[in-house]
């Protein structure tokens, strides 16, 4: 059966969520954060006070309320994580708790493929908390005559050393402590159904190595202060195995603004990244 | 003013608690298993059964119910924990709920300390579920006139090579994934607090070694069933710090009986250890 392109401008349920500061203190551990990151990893060092990864939201209700469900059926196994961002309105609270409204907000038909995006909105207390949106490349589907969509790399680094660059080493067993954030999917874990995937080994979740770049980002760019970063968005291009090293390159394209890759080694794993930021 | 001898036999309030399959993930995790140890630190992987370390019961109701509060007030910061045991009756379910009744069942005056024993007892289901003991040292406190207590060393390694030794390297991080279990105390997370300790930097929870050095001893003996593993104590010597490696050294001394040394190099952290498994 096709994907349904009129699904485009539909809603997911609005869901009920909440977070403490358990939540963000386990994803902070998940993204690499250590002894030298105390305002994320700890709630009672003294003179620090807790703040939160401002790529947490995407662990914020995991698994529900998404508008894919208005899209059609396909098969789940042809799916990839295309791009991701997240957009933080103000910064999130160590503890909270919020509605958030996803919607399918575009459908392209890339011929025998379609990428699907969707956006989720997060309000708390009456105010927009952040927003979120992910795009999804669905092999085998497409072919309904629709737009094709954007094309073309954007957020290009300029033909220039980065202007700056950071390296985290990821943890062997990174992604099992990752996954107690929410997404148990095995194939972060389980060395058979990785191979399944065609993969020797399980993969680091796309979104764990986004935290980590991330971290690079409000460290070096922001001075890890969350209410200085606004916007982050990326491109997923290559899969990450547990206990590599992760290099964000930076470049700084504008007032405020930068563009930069993750790569391990010579292999980008985020491209088309873009940060915004005070 | 002194502590009440007459403390031993009493016991805590009740309580109720509860655990779940994630609380035993994050504990694993915190005790450094890892993609070795699928059956501990996943709930998911394909034809393999989610199991729990023996030595979770010492996070279980953390910080609740001890009986540590009859035995009069003293300072917290002369308390250094001695001594522990875990006796689990049967495994320890994935998930589960229980009643634990502390008791305090020895006071121990050492003229210039005091050792003070707690025991608490798991029912579950109306079914013993597990038995912890621990015994905490107070500088400053003793001289009531009682009974110094046992002394001499117990459960001695005899004077051989040890039959078994495993090594496990603890991360740099490793204490701000434990504390997620439930010991939040700053000396292992903040450096100001360690250094008011006299430490140079934040220092391993003790139980964080005791749960690597159960590890140990559930792999090399038990072949990592905890269905076989019976008993473990051991005494506290010296500190830890995160991204030292353990030694267990482990000689068999009888059938279901053997005693154990945790180290790292030579310096001795958990001795007088002893496990009894079948």
């Amino acid at each position: 059966m096709p994907l349904n392109p009129d699904a485009v401008g539909s809603k997911g349920e609005p869901i009920e969520v909440s977070w403490n500061s358990k939540d963000c203190l386990l994803y902070a551990v998940g993204i690499g954060a250590g002894a030298g990151d105390l305002a994320f990893t700890t709630e009672n060092t003294n003179g620090v006070e807790q703040v939160v990864f401002p790529t947490f939201p995407v662990v914020i209700g995991w698994g529900r309320g998404s508008a894919m469900g208005n899209i059609g059926s396909f098969n789940p196994a042809l799916l990839v994580h295309g791009q991701q961002s997240v957009t933080p309105h103000r910064p999130i609270p160590v503890e909270g708790h919020a509605t958030l409204q996803s919607e399918v907000t575009a459908m392209y038909d890339k011929g025998k493929a379609a990428v699907v995006v969707t956006s989720t909105a997060a309000v708390m207390d009456g105010e927009p908390l952040y927003t979120t949106t992910s795009s999804i490349f669905i092999r085998g589907e497409g072919g309904w005559g629709g737009e094709r969509g954007p094309s073309g790399p954007q957020n290009v680094p300029p033909e220039r050393d980065p202007d700056h660059h950071v390296t985290y080493q990821t943890s062997p067993d990174q992604a099992l402590v990752y996954r107690l954030s929410g997404d148990r999917n095995p194939l972060h874990s389980d060395p058979a159904f990785a191979a399944m995937g065609g993969f020797d080994r399980p993969i680091l979740h796309g979104l764990c190595t986004y935290g980590f770049t991330g971290r690079g980002l409000l460290a070096v760019l922001c001075g890890n202060d969350p209410a200085r970063f606004h916007h982050v968005e990326g491109r997923f291009t290559s899969p990450v195995y547990p206990g590599e090293a992760l290099t964000v390159e930076i470049w700084e394209t504008e007032p405020g603004e930068a563009v930069f890759t993750t790569s391990v080694g010579e292999r980008a794993v985020i491209d088309q990244g873009l940060v915004r930021y005070s």
